[in-house]
């Protein structure tokens, strides 16, 4: 039940063990002051009943919603026979059926002649396996990375990451990467690449020889900003004819959140490296492949490793996850219909306001507001109106909506609806 | 069953998929080449039916056993109940009570004063945390670690990581540490801290003045070299005195390994900052903490984060761990009472072998050979009768025992009578 | 007496001591394959008596000329007098008198508050250090430089330089610098700044903010790219705005080479601080300086060292040229009307030929040629006809012209005669 | 006149454009204030007509005393006839007359198949000019310096460099360099590289394998620690099994100051690269040489380059002083006598006062005071009896005498009584 009638949650009437345990990093919390006890398809509801529709699905984690029966039968059945549950780099049977599975569902279909790596459980991890893969095997250093990007906060992947704060983190310089523009980052002012194009080619630029260009097909975190195919098909163009490594780092918006599996698919191009973490679970359960040119598997045994890479649980609601939703192109399909859906009506929602943008792709969609402000006052009043959704941009500008996949239409309506009433509050 | 009486495996004979699809990274698996599929206590199961005692626990993330019945049965309950799976650092219900569940049963008890930070799942992920932190914290940048330290695969963790060949994966030079020699690293002819001490108060060495020592009080992967308590005093002193922050990277020597929850309680030290992973879960489900002074907690919110930070699962299986293991000393005396019997066992290995020589702490034990090539035998030896045992050191010259705290005296000498045999195999 | 009638000059005609026990690394040589002996004025003659014409001038180091006898004269009596030689940073009476005429004849007038750094004898050091204050003052590690940018080959000066081979030399990673596009980069057709300062306001960018910006107003090695008076002004705007220290590099084009004493002059801007060396000793002897606004020094005493910093022989040109040449604006209005002489008969190469562009400011001119071997062709028939030039730009596709700012008219016109007669040759 | 009876000199009373004009940088002058004027020989004259001797010599770059008028009468000469001053790499003849004068006097008679290569006038650029080297040789970035070593400031000299005040005003990180303990860093108790060759050899010490070892033999501004000559040759067998380039810095101590041309030879050992600068040209002309084996001459054209490598006039002093000094065995062993002499005085005042220890090889002599204070309150009592010396070590702790290895014996006992005299007063 939504329950726009009660008063707004605050942070100090949650329990204590929060404010006195608890590092001050936390962040999505913020903005959600409540605690959460149990979830299914796109609801969560909080310890006091309180039930809210999810437009943020774990940040892109949950694409098929909480706990979706169908991976959760196998997932119970799994742990209850006591099948294997961490591995390490050890050969079991559950994942022994993931690979066959990813190979026959995934790669074989999109004739993707790739070796799988299980680089430990995190997009992060992936970004850095990745990153040091493309070092390996070019003998350069340095990595193009774009404005606006974010790859994961350990160090190799902070250092391909854009935004400030976050680097400062750091505690030392980030060196090694150099920032390129976004497609679209000078409002359609500029020729795309020429800056990229000229610094490459010119033997005096002082640009550092890339190993990689490490790029999201959609800025997620850094606020929905979309490539255009072309621009991407002249991206890996330009890697191409200069023999430098392409990157696609698909932790987010991979795994279907744009319609296709990959999201570089509709770009009909091939990355040398792919990233994959969030949703290839498809249960919330922590893992992550990294994906790369069978010629480029020149990794000695041993070489990156890590304790959580074989976390078997999550090998078998990814397999389930692949076989339910991926062995046809429907799921797909029906993915892009309600992401128009959802961009329909954010349209709308701009026409009706100023101020407000629509932006995104898929099923990976916002609203941008000119006064920042407003983006996160939005997501609060939604909130107290039963709807999860986060804010994302440099300037946390942008209200992002990723719902599951799996949610239904009629929730759909419901959450937009709530978003909808929540913008003219503001704005009005 | 133990099975000595079959022809030994090898790794032809597995499934295609291994060697076609997943990356030539894989390691562990090279040891034992066969597909495992079900596992309890210190039992893992193959494919074939074959029975193995494992004295691998997961490289240490297996305190508990494997799919120990009392974390199982609150797992599945709260699987099928639909608790919350995935929730970044949103409060859930499943994380307070685990940090309340911490705070009594572990820091409180202990006088530790700390705040807990979820850094992403994997001690890495710890490490690069807790680096990062010292770094805010001091405005330096630089980390003294020792010689044949093991933290970590990312970029940040690498760098304080001793062993060369992982390091040369990094593809760009690992700068900003300093290795310093373990304990016993001169064969004990060398005052302890001699030059570490030098170097710190020459103004003139040459060393960049570290913001934090990072220390594992039992290395690990670097061949269960064992710092003596008055080892680690002087150096928790040493820090104090010189205003440099003492981390102690507990990810695989902590939640009980060496008897006490924390490896450090031994020696009477309060560190600055604490990783834990790898059993801290309690099932095998990735999970991570930061732990560190209350004052130090100066991050930012969101400065550090990841998206597997909230495994809800592993929240569960670690407060029942915790509940069942550590409200009494008994667990603790229990581990230190069979690591003595594990000694005792290869201690008489040593006396009735040359070349061969017992080391290590609690239940983190091995034997080093003179002749590297030794140990991996006695490892595939040992494979080949039915026991799982890794080897580590710089040149994998250490057999090393880490089987689950929870393995019961029978199971307990039937793989010591196993690693035994293997020796006597091969040395003989 | 020119020498067009001889045949050409070739390597391995030389005294044999130069390969045999010379460096490889020698470059300017193999263009002009003579033992020079002597030099007057503007003219070169080699140990075999032909004589040239120096359009060179020691890559700007010889502004007035060689062996200038206004100077010869002091250096000789001091040196005779035994007047000291070596000093390091002790007060000398030369260094007095130096100093106490650069703050009367250049510094007064043009209304400069800066303070006076002695850095070590070369280019090189003086931007080493230059960027040492920059970072010391701002707390800031990052630099950033422009596109085909020549600032030195020591590890920092080689961090803010172009050109691929020589930054390929230094055998690390050249980092804490990111390159930016020099004015008419893109051909006039972007926007000036357009994505500096993008990536400077927006806070996602990734750039790393920098402690300063480092900037020749000409570039010289880089190919005579001219960067314009407005240009220059909204670089000055851009850093005053952001807080970002303005370095402008005059190591070159400094002491009267485009004019004005310093080449910032004609743009009306005051960098924070600027490099000179190259000709500030007038008689070809090593020294520089590095001068900054008085606000800005915040050196500690010996924080930047050298045994080299007090070269007296220098002290005594460096202040003899400052009153011989830069008390009245008689010399830098000669060196504007001079360089107006040499770029029209430029212009009029230019337009005799296809694929020359006739490029520079002041007495920094040049010639581009599209095919670029067609460069080391003519600066070769050139010195086979008499006259010293070199090739600059990333492909050396320029002809590059230093004469000595003292040339006289009649010996400028002999030389742009042979300069245009060797165009001819190669071009037709 | 030494002047001992006017009242003691401050800075206040120094002609003001000093402090109003020049940097805070300057350092030396501090301790000397006034205003020198002219020199010969070991005595340099201010401007008020008192006379100093000199026990400083330039930091060593006056071997030869000051305005020697052996090598004045061909410098006077060869600027009066119109000598080419400046060249770059350009062939000149007096570059010839070096190289020839260098190959027969020094290289040949020692039997050292070296090239030379002219890197910039400084000493700092002979050693960024090694660095660079031997990276491009052996493809590895790092460098192992030793504790207390001083190569110069520019960003590469740096960070081998050990003082702390000085590395920190680089203003970014100084990494790819280890600090290794010096010979007797440990008075004697550890033996001799026990650190360097276990980190070495061990696979796991986490110490990056360096390209090259950068020493001096004795540590000048390090405090005049002596490296024994058993050290020495161990530290070359080091170097060569286990193929890491041996570069030793001669900057100072070589040209003769501890008695032999090179100061290594003593210990019979060829290093891989030499640098040489200070005393080379033998008038404090800024000149500067790397020398090194020659199969490892495999500079690119230009890969490393700087407008003063051709400082004709350096040249002409430089051979003379070949010529003059160099042909026999005479001057060295002279030197070597004249350091015995100066060693006994100084053991004398060892014993005569406790807290006070003689140090030193040849004519490079110190005095070590255990209260570091007194070493600068002896050094400024000398200079007002009229003395020049200055402190060095990582405390200013050790008064360093270097006079002119041409010092006639009367003023070395002039001096020393000076120094004893400054002593006692400042002791007792």
């Amino acid at each position: 039940m939504l329950l726009a009638e009660t008063a707004p949650l605050t942070e100090d009437r949650l329990p204590d063990v929060f404010s006195s345990v608890e590092s001050e990093v936390r962040s999505y919390w913020r903005g959600w002051p409540t605690v959460m006890q149990s979830a299914s398809d796109s609801w969560v509801t909080d310890t006091e009943g309180r039930r809210y529709i999810d437009f943020f699905a774990g940040a892109g984690a949950l694409n098929y919603g909480h706990n979706n029966p169908l991976l959760k039968a196998p997932l119970l059945d799994y742990l209850a026979s006591d099948g294997i549950v961490h591995s390490l780099d050890i050969a079991t049977e559950a994942k022994q059926r993931f690979l066959e599975t990813f190979a026959r569902v995934i790669l074989e279909p999109r004739g993707l002649d790739f070796k799988v790596q299980f680089p430990g459980p995190t997009g992060a991890n992936s970004v850095e396996s990745a990153l040091k893969l493309a070092r390996k095997v070019t003998g350069r250093e340095s990595i193009v990375s774009f404005t606006n990007a974010f790859h994961g906060m350990t160090l190799g992947a902070l250092s391909v990451t854009g935004n400030s704060m976050k680097r400062a983190g750091a505690g030392i310089p980030l060196v090694h990467a150099t920032p390129m523009p976004y497609d679209n980052y000078f409002g359609g002012v500029t020729e795309d690449f020429h800056w990229f194009e000229r610094v490459l080619d010119d033997s005096g630029s002082g640009l550092n020889r890339p190993a990689a260009v490490i790029v999201e097909t959609v800025q997620g975190e850094g606020g929905l900003n979309v490539a255009r195919i072309e621009w991407l098909q002249a991206l890996a163009d330009l890697c191409r004819t200069r023999d430098i490594l392409l990157i696609v780092d698909d932790v987010q918006m991979g795994c279907g959140r744009t319609g296709p599996f990959f999201s570089f698919e509709a770009a009909g191009i091939v990355p040398d490296i792919v990233t994959l973490s969030k949703s290839i679970s498809g249960y919330g359960l922590p893992m992550a492949l990294t994906l790369f040119r069978r010629d480029l598997d020149v990794w000695a045994p041993g070489e990156h490793n890590g304790t959580f890479r074989g976390h078997n649980p999550a090998f078998i609601t990814a397999t389930k996850a692949l076989e339910t939703y991926w062995q046809t192109p429907d799921f797909s399909q029906e993915t892009i219909r309600k992401g128009e859906l959802v961009r329909a009506r954010l349209d709308e929602i701009e026409q009706r306001h100023s101020g407000v943008t629509a932006r995104g792709r898929g099923m990976a969609q916002g609203l941008k507001f000119d006064d920042a402000d407003q983006a996160a006052k939005v997501c609060r009043t939604a909130f107290d109106l039963g709807v999860l959704m986060e804010t994302s941009g440099p300037s946390d500008e942008v209200v992002k909506l990723l719902p599951p996949l799996t949610t239904s239409e009629p929730d759909l309506q419901k959450g937009l609806d709530i978003l909808d009433e929540s913008v003219s509050a503001i704005l009005n």
